[in-house]
């Protein structure tokens, strides 16, 4: 990955750096989590190394974490989905004594700037989601063991899993304290998941959302919140054999050998340049070099520096680092490269052997990196140029595009090409495919687009509303630099509130409230001087004798 | 109604007054719309002066709007609804030449209160909801007549009719200029009308809410912004045969006579008595006093000041009021008061004369006001004491309210009982009834309960889900007085945040979209510097030679 160095942070340099060293990590390398392997169940284990963070100005204490802590929890997850297709259910607890986890470290997000706030929490949200897609479609069941207290984003992290034990010893609580504490929404999906997955009857979650001390034993059980609460003399024997009766509801194969994921520091198949004048980040995806894998055997063998795992896992990682590390560049001008047949190639193996427990694993990793790109809070404007390969799988990048311009010129043709995987196997947050979302008004289309027989040339795409614009080479260049440079003009706030608005169209899922209704919520309040301000309840957090005070105003 | 006067505002006095005198008027009255009447087409203008704002900083040009024209069109659409039932169709439409609506006043939200504008949106929203609730439920139907330019909340408006006839005279145009000129958002529903009503494309979304002069002629239509671009020639004939047309399909009465709505300056059924210390406002609706109506005829002879009628459209008065003039206040205290079985009379009543076009809008009335509550940004606590009276429509306070305190005292009985009401026919925005969303857990607890025969006492209640706590004559007083101290403590804004996400549990629709996501993203970037700071674009909107200034890291 290119990277110009020395771009400006705006205006409000924040006191520290935030910049994220790295979203790659691995096993030997986990500071705060334990992975252990037996068969098939897995213990993954926080003990969060208190002097270990990201930032040297706080401490991790009681389990709490920041955004290292989460991505070595990300990697975790995806490792056992790649490399561990043995493992069938997998036990969520903590080595500390009498705490799960404390959540999000608040002297962090109490000293944060405002858009690593927003940043952090959308990527423990996905890291979430993560949980839930591996549940629901790689059958890795997920226990939340809660051998002690989880508070906040630890109780969220809870809400993840598919069974919630708690530990019934007379004080282990779970509970929401940021509303009643740090005057902020619990910011990982909490709320939404109290009501809307473990269906809390709303006047309870109400309560139990404004008591800091959360609520606890037989209470927690009859509120749903939690799905036993279990005395401590029993509790290692019950969540094993919750772990036995879920591994059993598993459809992961047995016996199988997984596919080690390899490191992907020097990209292969994704580079970002950066264009500091136009805060522009040009990203290309490069088309397969080789041919596609003749099967899931073949697959394995090749291992993950295979197209594609390799190349989804660098687009993933290159919009962690333009999210997290490029606040400045507010478009993201999606490219592609090389032959599309090759792409077609690769994308019909993944859609024939998609049954294959390994290949099912590489969909859903395409499906969740383009959905975080759906995600990403920039501009996105596809430039569809002769020698790009926007088909198929890449293809959803241009769909996934705010705007897409495809040249027009008939000495240098360009085309779109749809494949097996843009028939609903790559869906977006709100359940439907890039195309649906596209065709609302028209769905009929959708199933005339899929039957087209072969590429849409500039004028086909255009009619089939493929594209968005089909400017002819004299026009080109002006029409791409005007659009980058209006769009440069606007305001950054309003562009990413209208791309929230605007992006997913249709029906909603928990998904789409989590990220739509809850962490807009969120953000204001992350932006509210109640919250934020010298007086404000999360900045004062921790300081004895500090009360905070607030403007009384509802809002 | 009985108001403490002087309650403070909280910290920031705003620079103007912004109590808003009232939310009653009538046409007589109106300043800026005419309503024209002319058998089943009735023709609501739109001619805004420019002087007669509610303030005097600021002028009105452009039939651009603030809250008092709104409060007219809500009116001129009840009465529409009530007075009129022969109208089938309103041509909504304006008097100023070569412009239908400029949208909000910008200057008066430039200067607004960061309270005042979310307010403002929020009745505004209302305001378009109820249009299309007149067309879902009342067969009444609406066309936007363009017969100029309409920008932002001009356009909005017209995305709230059935259909938007566009004037082709090479220079109207439909525009979203909130993103380009103001660096806002659209905030009046327009962005999600946009893709998820009219299901324009999201890519070609993008683009027009992006563009400042917006969209004309042939290409509205193609793009789905409009549904006709009509000569001028030929403008005034295409409208009136469209409104016939669709006043056609009307299932309106012929020849009935309406109901006039009365003045309801002195409040009957609705008291709200102000607790400044604990930032509280007790709000009692009364059971009615006489009996039901025996047919809808007698209704009619009663008019406006029967209790289905009057006592709803109170309560939708001391709601706005609340919401707009005592911002200071953080909860609601919902209190009845009278015969459940006077209550439940009037509901069977309702309920059984459903089909006839005045019950409809009674109902819809009463539908539309429990939803006002819902969204109201205020905690709303019931208490359920002797002598109340929460059956069947009041009963839904009851389930409005983000908890419930139910009385257990043998010897001062309290009860909630369910009435033909409560099974549906008074949803909330989700689409669900309020004892579904209440119900999400266990759905076949709804049949269960709605058969139950007569009264809940306060132990079936609180077994059956319908009441939160039921404290005992020893604590009542206690614990009421703990819970809404606790709640005073609280951050306005995080309570504002949480309530919003925990209210709404279960389905989306385009109503909880705009409430959720669009409004709570104009929420964020109405804090936002980058809009409302010094330098931001809202702030600096019409000051010549001066140009936004922008952090420009996104968010």
């Amino acid at each position: 990955m290119q990277y110009v160095a020395g771009m400006a942070l705006g205006q409000e340099i924040p006191a520290v750096s935030e910049l994220v060293p790295s979203f790659q990590t691995s096993p030997d390398r986990y500071r705060h989590w334990k992975l252990k392997l037996d068969g098939e169940v897995a213990r993954l284990s926080m003990d969060v190394q208190e002097e270990e963070g990201l930032r040297k100005d706080y401490t991790l204490k009681l389990n709490s974490y920041d955004l290292g802590v989460d991505v070595e929890l990300a990697d975790a997850i995806l490792r056992l989905r790649f490399e561990h297709p043995e493992v069938r259910a997998v036990v969520i607890t903590s080595l500390k004594d009498r705490i799960f986890c404390a959540g999000a470290n608040i002297f962090m997000l109490g000293t944060a700037s405002h858009p690593f706030k927003v940043n952090f929490c959308k990527f423990t949200n996905e890291t979430r989601l993560a949980i839930e897609d591996a549940s629901a479609h790689s059958g890795l069941k997920f226990i939340a063991a809660l051998n002690g207290t989880a508070s906040g984003g630890g109780y969220e992290l809870a809400l993840a899993c598919d069974e919630i034990l708690l530990i019934d010893d007379g004080s282990s609580a779970v509970s929401l304290p940021e509303v009643p504490l740090l005057g902020v929404l619990p910011g990982t999906g909490g709320l939404t998941r109290v009501v809307d997955k473990r269906k809390v009857r709303r006047d309870l979650a109400d309560f139990f959302s404004t008591v800091a001390e959360g609520v606890k034993g037989k209470r927690a059980v009859e509120w749903r919140l939690v799905d036993q609460a279990v005395p401590k003399s029993k509790f290692e024997q019950v969540v094993a054999d919750r772990a036995r009766a879920l591994a059993a509801k598993s459809d992961r194969p047995k016996a199988e050998r997984g596919m080690p994921l390899g490191p992907i520091d020097d990209h292969r198949f994704v580079t970002v340049k950066l264009n500091p004048q136009l805060r522009v980040a040009e990203l290309t995806v490069k088309a397969p070099d080789a041919a596609a894998p003749s099967s899931p055997a073949q697959l394995l063998e090749q291992g993950s520096d295979a197209w594609v795992v390799r190349a989804f896992r660098e687009l993933d990682d290159a919009l962690l680092r333009l999210r997290m590390n490029h606040l400045d560049v507010g478009t993201v001008v999606l490219r592609t490269q090389g032959d599309p047949a090759r792409v077609l190639e690769h994308d019909r193996f993944v859609a024939s052997h998609r049954e294959h427990w390994l290949v099912r694993e590489v969909l859903a990793l395409q499906k969740r990196v383009l959905k975080r790109l759906d995600l990403t809070s920039k501009t996105l404007f596809a430039f569809i140029e002769p020698g790009s390969c926007f088909a198929g799988s890449l293809l959803e990048l241009a769909l996934a595009a705010d705007r897409s311009y495809m040249l027009d010129d008939s000495r240098r043709p360009t085309a779109l090409q749809l494949g097996p995987l843009n028939d609903g196997l790559l869906p977006m947050s709100n359940g439907l495919s890039r195309l649906q979302t596209r065709m609302l008004a028209e769905p009929q289309r959708v199933k005339e687009i899929l039957s087209h027989p072969g590429p849409f040339g500039p004028e086909e795409a255009l009619a089939a509303g493929l594209c968005t614009f089909t400017p002819d080479d004299l026009d080109w260049d002006d029409e791409l630099r005007i659009a980058l440079e209006e769009r440069a003009s606007l305001s950054p706030d309003a562009l990413t509130g209208m791309e929230n608005n605007l992006r997913f169209a249709g029906p909603e899922t928990l998904e789409t409230k989590i990220f739509g209704r809850l962490s807009a919520w969120q953000n204001w309040i992350f932006q509210r001087p109640n919250a934020v301000g010298e007086r404000g309840a999360l900045t004062l957090y921790g300081q004895a004798g500090q009360r905070p005070h607030f403007d009384v105003r509802r809002t």
